[in-house]
């Protein structure tokens, strides 16, 4: 168990858009968000290849900005994520992909039954410490 | 009139990351949304200091990669972001504010109709080209 994915404690960490530079990597931010329950799911990377992968598919694509190579959401897994939308911001450096989940959720981690989350969000800050929103109503 | 804001071409600006990167600021990415419409506003950047800051006041404060300085949302125009939740991603690498708007729209842009426009993600990307959403129904 992982203390930063399963604790209660706030350890953000600063440095990861600068290790992304570091790499070389010409990536913007996508947030993804579910295109029915609105809930916001992940946010990951993408360059034009990642893109155009996206655009050509349908299928959420980003690039792995920590393997530095392409990462077909759900490739392995099978719980891909279908595009619904695909939107840009005013000054065109970052994406929001609006999906709908193929298989089950989208974060890598599982909760305390054993089933993958649906969000990576799934921690609310509360008085300096992280809550646990399982078994809450999504907001 | 700026291309990148008011025109049809995508022009995604891949390059912003590296930037922040090279500014030294620690910052993580913060994507901000309408806790009742739950439509995403913006992708903005928090340090430490904004964060605390956020915490503090409760409203939305980011750091501006571009100034380098604290930025309180709607300082200056009043169209403050009132915090009602901070959700953390289970890497801790981002963040996401659920606000509630105080005055009028989070975008610097300004519609057809020379309104504020309330989300920066305003275009869809269709074969290759920017739609603008402006008079249908928020997604």
């Amino acid at each position: 168990m992982k203390a930063l994915e399963e604790g209660n404690e706030l350890q953000l960490d600063f440095t990861k858009l600068q290790k992304i530079a570091k790499t070389d990597s010409q990536v913007v931010p996508v947030v993804v968000q579910d295109a029915d329950s609105h809930e916001v799911l992940v946010v990951a990377y993408a360059n034009q290849q990642a893109l155009d992968h996206t655009l050509k598919t349908g299928t959420a694509t980003f690039w792995s900005t920590s393997r530095n190579e392409l990462w077909i959401k759900g490739a392995t897994s099978g719980d891909t994520l279908q595009i619904v939308d695909i939107r840009v911001n005013c000054e065109q450096n970052s994406l929001l992909y609006l999906v709908r989940m193929v298989g089950g959720g989208v974060c890598h981690t599982k909760d305390a039954r054993g089933h993958t989350r649906k969000t990576c969000y799934y921690r609310s800050l509360k008085d300096g410490k992280l809550n646990f929103l399982e078994g809450q109503t999504p907001s």
